[in-house]
């Protein structure tokens, strides 16, 4: 029987032969994740029931990300307990400020997620991670703590959707752009409980930067999981980071899909996703009066990589952010801070009247360092456009790529960096 | 009659030769600073009042330091609601994300204070530009309301103390362990209502910054203002900043003063503020055993100049924060962050994994960004450590300067960077 990427990763760490869509399976795990957020109740549960030792001390990861450098108390008592337990069990990937990053950006740097492998994480992005041919999920937080005690969780194996990428990017679009597009045309239930398999010609002018942040929003579709095909992309990027045996699979030629579409990554233009939900989307040139903004933030576990902030600094070096903006941009991890500082970036920031963030993923969930207002708008590379999602329900959240947040940034409301600022034929620099 | 430098002031902006302690009068201002907690009591209060305009659109100074980037939906509105009335009443200096920086190194930064002239601000370390040789005091947001609108404000004539500085600092020791030590030798009400004016032989050996770090911590010793005497360090950092007329007022030689203290700098050591009192003082060398600390921040009003993070980059360089430690870093203003990033001072920090926030007062006053749990400590180069003011009212701070605060990130213990770590005779590297 014939079998989906996601469905042979499934069936080798249930120890099957295969797998069918709709059937339940118990699989072990390579990878559990919590956040600091997350994982308190997680270990709270795992108290609960009584266990004292984690399955495997080098499969769990704990990251503190969400609301770090510690924005309150509560926070703080979070964090603390994280800490805690992580020494009591002696969980070695333990992140905490100074040696850290946003969970999905950290997880795939550090080399802690590889193809082929399955990964748990109680945050529902944490569906990264199929950028590298792996199966990644969020699940709950009870779910979290069976697996850091056992290693294993249940399943309910997906069907698939696949997605035929054909042509290359042009211009300033990213995969920001095509994954907007994509959610755009099936919308925020399009891929429910299904995988997205990514595959096709195309695939190989997409950067793992780019594929990172498409896999990070299959969730926004409603997808169980996103993946991507393993190629010379993949091997570039995991290579000396993963220093593990691991297997890479690839979809049989007649798996079956319950749909497939073609998509020309020639014709994907800059996109934003407007207020309330990730589907609304419109491409930049479609908009056709100014979009006045407050804030811009470049950052989060969707665009906060090194890639993300070289473009957001090509677009801002030697001009001025909007005075009206407040430009926030958050490095997704030190890495990537520390690399970005070495390439000129960070300067190009600072001089552009944007602030720096130590990485957090902060403003994205309304957490911290960059809450809205009512009535205020921003535009965000983030994943998220919920009411309420970035602070006061009366606030409003426009997705886009860093190409066009940057833009935006300068320009005082939303704009592609390529001309049309404000609207089609609007200037409002 | 003789007056002190405060009395010279004062008399001054109120039309007065001579003024005497004790006395009330009506000065006027020439800055009124607010802060994004304080100010929009201040405008409330302005509003009620019925007032339409400011006394004066380019000497109203509101600087959004300390939830920003917005740390929570309050935060966010109450900096909207500085921003808006800042745009209605057109004051010149508004300084928001992207262009700001913390209050108290922002105005002096700016040139927005000088010699011999008269500020008050809602925030009690407004005492800071006092090293200028500035009358500069903390008032309340009622006070700064009446000030927006009249330009204005009773003061109480306060007599004075001072402080004859002899020798130069040695080794480590800084501006603010001869602060500290002050505030140790005098208590916390030691200088209450008294002007702490500093002069003497050993002035000039002090730089702009060090004096800044001592003028601020003045009312940590319960001082309307601390003064110093205007030399060539402060036409040095006036030059190029401050484009317009200013009066210098001396001391008269035979003005009187409550007591006079000697203060031998080159007999200064390392010193740290136990919790929770800045009196609470004990030189490092004095502390006789190892006290673990859980963070340690560098930054503030007090502490966040770019000689602060040139010293804490000097100990930092080539060593590794320990497993501990969260070590924050936060550069007072914009220009100080940028400052330091081309002289590669943020690098050092990042690879020493320390994290560097965006200027922010921050944990400071518990705000946000690194506040602390229970049980916890942090050593931290602000200027107060009462009860729970980074966080919970069971943790604690310890006051220091940034080269013992950053030995202390190396160490994982409160140390000295000339080896004296963890106690006397300890050694935790």
């Amino acid at each position: 029987m014939p079998m989906t990427m996601t469905q042979k990763i499934l069936a080798a760490h249930a120890g099957k032969d295969h797998v069918q869509p709709g059937e339940l399976i118990s699989a072990q795990l390579d990878m559990v994740l919590g956040n600091d957020i997350t994982s308190p109740v997680a270990i709270n549960e795992f108290e609960k029931h009584g266990f004292s030792e984690v399955f495997d001390q080098h499969k769990i990861s704990l990251v503190m990300d969400h609301f770090t450098p510690n924005k309150d108390i509560k926070a703080a008592t979070l964090a603390k307990q994280c800490r805690e337990f992580a020494a009591k069990m002696g969980i070695v990937n333990y992140f905490d400020v100074g040696d850290m990053g946003i969970e999905h950006a950290l997880l795939p740097e550090k080399g802690l997620v590889a193809p082929g492998e399955l990964i748990i994480g109680a945050d529902s992005h944490t569906c990264t991670y199929g950028a590298l041919g792996a199966f990644s999920t969020g699940v709950g937080s009870t779910d979290m703590a069976a697996g850091m005690a056992q290693g294993v969780a249940w399943f309910k194996v997906p069907s698939a959707i696949k997605f035929n990428l054909t042509g290359s990017l042009a211009g300033w679009a990213s995969g920001k752009d095509v994954i907007l597009h994509i959610i755009g045309m099936i919308g925020v239930d399009g891929a429910l409980y299904r995988s997205m398999e990514f595959s096709g010609p195309g695939l190989a002018s997409l950067s793992m930067d780019d594929r990172l942040c498409m896999a990070n929003m299959a969730i926004e579709a409603g997808a169980k999981n996103g993946i991507f095909a393993v190629d010379e992309v993949t091997y570039q990027y995991v290579n000396g980071r993963v220093n593990r045996d691991y297997t890479v699979y690839e979809a049989d030629p007649d798996a079956a899909y319950e749909k497939v579409y073609d998509i020309d990554l020639s014709a994907i233009e800059p996109t934003v996703a407007f207020p309330h939900l990730p589907e609304n989307t419109k491409t930049v040139s479609e908009i056709s009066s100014p979009v006045p903004i407050d804030q811009v933030v470049i950052g989060s576990c969707t665009n906060g990589r090194l890639s993300d902030l070289v473009t957001a600094a090509k677009v801002l070096q030697g001009h001025k952010v909007h005075q009206n903006v407040r430009a926030i941009i958050i490095p997704a991890t030190q890495q990537i801070y520390l690399d970005a500082l070495r390439m000129g970036l960070i300067e190009t920031f600072i001089e552009s009247g944007c602030v720096v963030s130590t990485p957090t993923c902060g403003p994205c969930l309304g957490g911290h360092m960059g809450i809205l207002a009512k009535g205020e708008r921003a535009v965000a590379t983030t994943n998220r456009n919920f009411v309420g999602r970035m602070g006061h329900p009366e606030s409003e959240v426009y997705l886009a790529s860093p190409a066009v947040a940057a833009a935006s940034a300068l320009a005082g409301c939303i704009a592609a960096p390529d001309g049309q600022y404000c609207g089609k034929g609007g200037n409002a620099q």
